[in-house]
């Protein structure tokens, strides 16, 4: 499906700020970026890199004043997120190498702590996809969602204690869970259709049967819709925008996604 | 300096074809992708993945039939290429280690064969920047530039010995020659806009003083314009179109260079 | 000097396990390896890749039974340790890419919650290596030093709850204090000469005046005397053995370390 | 088997010369670098770092004056190099990314000039392996091998014109024709126990069936008995001594490879 997404950030800055953002989604597995905008107000001298995990990032320093970033996109995205029940677990022996470091801890998935509850969860259930669907149920069923991006990322271990979250809260502890199976898993920040209140929207990958399939356990999940801007082992990794310095604020950031139909198809 | 570009390529294609594309521009250091277009008719599946150099490549199979792939850029350009007279040359030890890469002889610049030549072209010039800007001043005055973009690449040596050659071979030329004196120096293709016939075109950079410069020994080279869309050793690189089994055609290239102002601007 | 260092990892293992090693050194700016063992018994097919911050990692299936690695290096290190103060803080925008990622908080350095206690620290210092001079003076005077390697890792907040903590703990807390100044700063795992009791040492290094500085916080730290192993975020990232599956019991550890004279010097 | 080879390279070095040395080799798919030596005569400053392609480099400037290195390595290799006679050809557009780059022409195998010669010698073979053996055997059949390691390296059109050629020289010409059948292939350099006269040697690898298969066109080709280490396009990549600068001579280079029975075997 053709969908069109575009984030605004407006800043008013005190002081000179770096900033890195990851803003640009670049083409993957089940998208393709046909379009994209992306402008500065006022104009400046940006630097872009790509990270340790391939997001393509935004270096700048914002000046002082009324500062805004815009982007738009117009991404051709599958209709339906890829689901596969039954794809194997991989033994840690066979996995790709760019996919153990997802298996590590990391600053809010730790998953060292959740060994025992992984395997309470996921009992009977056979190894590999039909676990990590099992995870995102229980997510579901468990972890009361709450619209919104919160403030400062709560961690696995607290999302768990509260049993309330907002989107990357439950997709860091269904993260945690699964590398304490061992499965590999990634936390992904993006656009996703139909969101209400329509924000940045944050899920998880996790590598099961060969690849990565997508997960999400808020109740806004849609079976397709989703376009994946940034990927990282969790929030600390997968910033939309990173400052460095004084906080600058106000911050309006205004998210708009909506599917549409190219004059041509 | 606003440049807008686009280029399309229309195939008649007999058998499918697998094809790697070189055709979306990173923004780097003198130059932000501010808007961008890439489409495919008929639609299908594209692959995208950083090759070695970090550009972002598309890799597809096309289809039986007619088949065409039309990109257009917006970039917002430096509006006048760096230039460094006395940018001193920097000793083989004290390169960065990614840069050592492009001291190489490569397919089309066989810069082990230059080193006397190179020394007597730049005889008297300080060690560096200045030494390029001879290579480049060299090639003005000694290769007749042949508009177009010729059919197989040539290599250094070829050119040398035909005087004569388009963007691409005056550029491994001077890459040979840069080599050859230890300074690293790599081939880009891209847009320049006044060139004609418009086309793709082909300059070289050569790190000195810390960074890479722009060298463009074709009569056409402008002080700016230019609008870099891949990197390399050299065209085996760095092939707009990379196709694989039997030649798909006929083919037809149209790109088009022009400046432009933003309302807003 | 001249070092000899070695560490054999003993196991009695029951179900199959795999493991991630990471107990290959490399050459680096202040060590030259110049011999190297590396031995398992059983025998069995290992595979070696590097991971993202280019470490030598092994991967491997140990066997069940009675298990047992062995490596020994000689290295040539520097006398001293650089030191460097009044080495300047690097802004953000000016960072090589490769070190932005030592920004981030990460899994044992949560380094958002550090803001305030780093600038109270560093009170009056310049900016720069004179800040984590002074913050590893100040974990010295303030965190009680435990000798041993501890049981799971603590994180930098549970570090300064308690007051206490093993090398690793103190280098966890150094970096997180480190990046609340945004000063990029990495966990170093890997032998130190004279540490009492003799086991593997883990410290930090923090990234001013455009390279990497070592610090440790730790009574044992030496003028030298340095063999580094592995480079990470923290102590989830650089492990010189990670097991998955059920935890392989009893393990046993030695690790010496030991100045020598090569015959020929 | 085990293997215990070593290389000793001595100089007469009249003005300070950097070099880049590829003389660590890295365990890998059918190799472990058991234990090593590296050491320089006099002792230096060295920097390691790893290439494009993941070889371990050295960069050093070697002083005025006698100037000696000697590496030495034991290694537990595969008694034989895997063979795999119709293990498949896998279609460009399902080629790893990593492995896309061993498709294009470069320095010394220019592989755009031999595709009808690759369809005529591999006629009626079944795509993929089988393709590969049967240009090594017509190697084997037609280009006179002659020991020793040449000059300068001489690139596939001259191997081919010649009809003779050092390991180098066939294992281009073997690479060529590879490439020229959209099949990836690139050349290793190592030891090889039983060469004679004993030197270092070169041969290639074609990736087939999901993974690189060992090929050698050379009469001294053995069934196991090969230690890698350098891997790249050609041998402009893959130099285990790359000079920079006036020539260093007299050079002596003295290798030795053996087998042998580790004592606790």
């Amino acid at each position: 499906m053709w969908l069109r997404a575009s984030c605004e950030l407006q800043f008013e800055i005190t002081v000179p700020t770096p900033l890195i953002l990851m803003l640009r989604p670049r083409s993957g597995a089940q998208q393709w970026i046909a379009r994209e905008e992306y402008a500065f107000s006022p104009r400046l001298h940006v630097e872009e890199f790509s990270d340790l995990y391939g997001n393509l990032c935004q270096r700048l320093v914002a000046p002082v004043g009324a500062f805004s970033i815009r982007t738009q996109v117009e991404v051709l995205t599958a209709d339906y997120v890829d689901r596969c029940p039954g794809a194997e677990f991989i033994e840690i022996q066979n996995l790709p190498q760019g996919v153990l470091n997802f298996l590590l801890p990391s600053r809010y998935c730790e998953s060292e702590q959740f060994n025992h509850m992984a395997l309470e969860i996921t009992a009977g259930q056979k190894l590999g996809y039909d676990q990590v669907a099992c995870i995102e149920n229980w997510l579901r069923n468990n972890i009361l969602y709450q619209p919104g991006s919160g403030d400062l990322p709560v961690s696995a271990v607290g999302v768990n204690a509260r049993q309330v979250g907002v989107c990357r809260d439950l997709a860091h502890l269904g993260i945690a869970l699964c590398r304490a199976l061992s499965i590999p898993a990634r936390l992904v920040v993006g656009y996703l259709e139909g969101l209400e209140p329509m924000d940045m929207h944050a899920w998880f990958e996790a590598y099961v049967g060969g690849r990565w399939y997508t997960f999400d356990a808020t109740p806004t999940a849609s079976p397709g819709a989703y376009i994946a801007i940034g990927y990282g082992r969790d929030a600390a990794d997968v910033a939309v925008c990173n400052q460095f310095g004084p906080p600058a604020s106000p911050l309006k950031q205004v998210v708009k996604v909506e599917q549409f139909f190219p004059k041509d198809a």
